[in-house]
C-alpha cells in the first residue's frame, strides 16, 4: 500500500511543460483537477480507454508506439462523435521507475498532442502493471455530435480508409514472434498498421452537419456496424465485392481476406451512413481530407446486417450479436 | 492481444442504467463519447485517479469497499476545487470474469452514485491485473474554483475532520494480518478509516466565494499543504496542539500521533485557506455542516513549513519536499 511515485508523473509534465494550454483550458496538470471552459454553443464529449500489457500490446512493443496507440485510439472516439479535442488525462501504471521508458512513451504521445493540438491537462502515475488508461474530452456544437442512434433505413454505408491491415499486420507479427525473438519493427508496414492508428479528427469534424450517425471501427467492421444497427433499430447489406480492403490482404485467400474485412478490428477508420440522395458529394469529400471513403452498402429495415456476393448471395451474416459466414457451413 | 468482455462492462452498465441520466448529461453509457452540457457561466472540472491491486488496496478487500473507495477519492478532488459533480467515467481492468465481485463492487460505487447524484456516464473493461481508473467530471461557477496556487499570507489554515486515522486504520489493519488471515472488516472502526473515505463535496460547494485556495489531503498534511505553498509562493506555521488527531491515535505515543497526523494521508480531508479577519464565521460554518473546521496555523511568507509545540519550539519541518521530525536527531 506504498504512496505512488510522483517523479514520474513529473517526468511526464514536465516532457508536456509547455503544451498544457490550449483554447479552452483554464487550468492544466498541476491541481486537484484541471479546469476547461468550452466555447459557447459546445456540448462535451468525453471518452476513456484502457491499453493492458499482454492484451493490447506486446511487453517489448517500443514504447514510443504504446504512446502513439493509446492516444490515436482514444482521438479515434472524438473523431467517432465529430468532436474536436480539448484535453487529455494521462493515467500510467508502471511496474517501477524508467526514465528512458517514460520518455519515449511520452515522445509517442507528444507527437499526437502536437499534430492535433490537444494538451496534456492531468492525469497520475501508479506503482503496478503496466496500464494505460486515457480520457479524451473534446467539443462539438450543440445538437451537432456523430451518434449512434441516428442511421436510417436507405442511408448509405461508407468507410474511410482500408480495412482488415491491422488484423494482417498483427497476424504477420504473431507468425514473425514464433520464429524469431525480439521486437516488433518500428518500420515495418505490417507493423505500421496495427502500431500507428490515425484518429479520423479531420473526416469527424467535416461529416458534423452532413452525417448524423457514426462508429470508429475498433471492434471490426460487422461488430461495430451492429453496434450503430442496434442503436439506431435498423439492418445493413453489405457488397463484399465493395470493402476496401487493405494491400495486406492482396495475397491472402480471398475469404480469409474478406474476413478480416469484416471482423479483423483495430483500424480505427470511420464508419457513418451518408444520405443516399448526397452520393455525388461524397468523392469531392474524399479528393478534400486525401482519405478513401467507400460506399459499402446500404441500412435496411432489417433486421441484422447481410453480406452480399456479386451474383447477390450471402456470404456473411450479423444476428443478435452473432457473425456467421457461408463459408463455416 | 484478445478483445475485452464486453459482457463485464454491459452489467455494471445494467447496475447503473437507471442511473446514467442527471442535470447536464445529454448522452450517457453507449456511444463513443459521453455528451454533456454544463451550465451557463459554469467551468468544467475533471481528474483521473487510478487505484491497483496490492498499492491501493489488499487483494482480498470486500469489492464493495474498493468500489466505495475508487469514486469516493475521486469526488474527493472534485470537492477540493469546490466544483460540483456532473459525471463519472470507469474505466475497470479485470483479471477474469467474477459476477459477484462486479456486483459487490458496483454496490460500492453505487451507493456514493446515488448520494452524490453523479451518474455513470461511460467507461469500459479490460481484461488484465486488477485495477481501477476512475474519471470524474464536475461544474464550478466561472472564477471561483477553489485552487493551489491561491492562499497568501496571513490566510489561516484550516482542515476539515480528523486527521492520521486511515494511516492508524491501516497500520492496525497490517498488524491484524501478520497474525491472522481473512479479509479486513467491513464494520471494525480501524478499517472504516481507510476502507470508507467521505468526500467532502457539501464542504467544498460551501467554500466557493469565501476561500480561493484547497485542497485534499491525500498524500498526507504536509505534503499537500506543501503542494499549496510551493504553488502560492508561500510558507506556512502550524501549531502542533491544535491538529485535529483521530480518535484511533488517542493512545498512541505522543510523538508517533503526531507523526501520523501530519503525514499519514489517504484521510481525504480537504485543507483550506480561510480569510483571518472572517475567523468568527467558522464555527458557525462548522456548525452548519455538521463537520469540523479547525483551525490549525497560518500561512507565512515562507518559504517552508514550521510545526511548533506549545512553547513555540520547533517540532517538525518541511522545506523543499522534505520532511524532517525533531525526534529524529
Amino acid at each position: 500500500m506504498s504512496e505512488p511515485p510522483l517523479s514520474e508523473f513529473e517526468l511526464i509534465r514536465r516532457f508536456f511543460a509547455d503544451r498544457d494550454r490550449g483554447p479552452g483550458i483554464l487550468l492544466g496538470v498541476g491541481d486537484d483537477c484541471a479546469l476547461l471552459a468550452p466555447r459557447r454553443g459546445q456540448e462535451l464529449a468525453v471518452s476513456v480507454d484502457t491499453m493492458v500489457c499482454g492484451t493490447h500490446f506486446f511487453h517489448d512493443q517500443p514504447a514510443e508506439s504504446i504512446g502513439h496507440k493509446a492516444l490515436a485510439t482514444a482521438l479515434s472516439d472524438l473523431a467517432a462523435m465529430g468532436a474536436e479535442p480539448l484535453g487529455v488525462l494521462l493515467a500510467l501504471t508502471l511496474p517501477k521507475a524508467d526514465e528512458a521508458w517514460l520518455s519515449a512513451f511520452a515522445e509517442g504521445m507528444g507527437a499526437l498532442v502536437d499534430q492535433f493540438r490537444v494538451p496534456l491537462i492531468g492525469g497520475d502515475t501508479t506503482r503496478g502493471p503496466l496500464a494505460i488508461s486515457i480520457t479524451v474530452l473534446g467539443q462539438v456544437p450543440a445538437g451537432l455530435a456523430l451518434r449512434r442512434d441516428a442511421a436510417r433505413p436507405g442511408d448509405l454505408v461508407v468507410v474511410s480508409g482500408a480495412l482488415g491491415g491491422a488484423f494482417a499486420g498483427l497476424r504477420a507479427e504473431m507468425e514473425r514472434r514464433d520464429v524469431e525473438e525480439g521486437p516488433p519493427s518500428g518500420t515495418d508496414p505490417h507493423c505500421q498498421r496495427f502500431l500507428r492508428p490515425e484518429p479520423r479528427l479531420a473526416l469527424g469534424k467535416t461529416l458534423r452537419g452532413r452525417v448524423r450517425a457514426a462508429i470508429d471501427i475498433s471492434d471490426g467492421l460487422l461488430a461495430d456496424l451492429g453496434h450503430v444497427c442496434q442503436a439506431s433499430g435498423c439492418g445493413a447489406r453489405l457488397e463484399a465485392d465493395s470493402l476496401p480492403q487493405d494491400p495486406l490482404l492482396a495475397d491472402w485467400p480471398p475469404g480469409e481476406a474478406l474476413a478480416a474485412a469484416l471482423t479483423g478490428g483495430d483500424d480505427y477508420e470511420l464508419l457513418f451512413a451518408w444520405p443516399a440522395r448526397q452520393r455525388p458529394e461524397l468523392r469531392p469529400l474524399a479528393a478534400a481530407l486525401q482519405l478513401p471513403l467507400t460506399v459499402i452498402g446500404e441500412f435496411t429495415t432489417g433486421p441484422g446486417i447481410e453480406v452480399l456476393d456479386a451474383e447477390g448471395r450471402s456470404v456473411a451474416s450479423r444476428g443478435q450479436g452473432f457473425d456467421h459466414f457461408a463459408a463455416d457451413d
